[in-house]
């Protein structure tokens, strides 16, 4: 390493401003899934960016996200209308929508949708409750099957399991799983920052006393 | 979009081969935050990559990671570590580590260390008690705050207080946030895909009625 090394411990954190450390402690997790969460409740739509998604299990689907606590920022409307509907879409974003993607995040009334007030068009689709982004590479329709607001600080784990999907279906490999190179999908980093990844690796499952094979 | 639409339901979801299905799910959160963890107990130490991890607050600094139950893979070394030591190590790696990182997925024994397996020096630091990999960019201690096994499919969440962090310092930008493409980190899709990062943007602050800032 020839920069000088950055060395915090408990101590250190707990001295910085509250805005130092949120930057510096969203930086933590490293590139995060970033999703557009379309909700929809008593006429009125809701668009949010969130970027704390988890894969939770695939038998059933089973996908988790974290929202905070009523902090009287947009997120909460997403809150509300999940806890209402128990219903929500999970919308990719390439780099090119990063602006709009970042914008839902200003804290807009209830009453006035991100879908419009961010330029993108909601698309419903049958079976789903909750509106999708029309322009979004991977669609993802989610349902309510586990709610709780953590002990520890009041965050929302919400876990849906997975109702519909669609993406392109060039996008899909051999053995199922999708190419997210070929659906553009942007990735986020702390509070700020949008990539789309460039140079990757893919590799053969890993087995004990057997070289690892590169795709 | 050019390619025919892929349009999946519940119900085909649920016909399909659990491996397809797997492969699948887990390309649905999008690019993941991808670490290995760090853990040691009764002289043994372990070493996992884990591609679940989210933000979960700042103010004590907490990061949530989820791990799968006990299906007979290395995985559980890890949680039985953890539960036992209450303490991990995070440590993100370069895309030119993406070989060995995959490689401590194998389901290597108990006593079998992943750091020597796979080709990784451990480091250990005063004030955590679990090892470091001594060539990551960005290394996070933790200590155990919270812990359950989620009631939905017995996968466990751990909830861990930053104790430690150790990066290039000029990596860090001067609002206290990260810049993760100095630290050259890989991001993680699906089961076996590792990406870094190429073109990326960045923006202000969202407000509403005010035109968006790109920095």
């Amino acid at each position: 390493m020839n920069s000088p090394l950055l060395q915090l411990n408990a101590e250190a954190l707990s001295e910085m401003s509250n805005s130092w450390r949120a930057r510096l402690i969203n930086s933590l997790p490293g590139y995060k899934s970033g999703m557009l969460v379309g909700t929809y409740e008593s006429g009125s739509a809701n668009l949010a960016i969130i970027s704390s998604h988890f894969h939770l299990g695939s038998n059933p689907a089973l996908l988790g996200m974290i929202l905070r606590p009523d902090t009287g920022k947009g997120e909460r409307h997403t809150l509300h209308n999940v806890l209402k509907t128990e219903c929500w879409t999970l919308n990719g974003f390439r780099l090119d929508s990063a602006a709009q993607a970042h914008q839902t995040s200003a804290p807009y009334a209830k009453n006035v949708s991100e879908f419009s007030a961010c330029g993108f068009d909601a698309e419903w689709r049958i079976g789903t409750d909750a509106p999708y982004v029309k322009s979004s590479p991977l669609q993802v329709g989610c349902r309510l099957r586990e709610h709780q607001a953590l002990n520890i600080n009041g965050t929302h784990l919400l876990i849906g399991e997975v109702t519909a999907l669609y993406c392109a279906a060039d996008a899909q490999r051999d053995d199922g799983s999708l190419d997210l190179a070929k659906l553009d999908l942007a990735t986020v980093s702390g509070l700020d920052t949008y990539s789309e990844p460039g140079k990757s690796r893919r590799f053969d499952l890993a087995r004990v006393d057997t070289p690892l094979r590169e795709q």
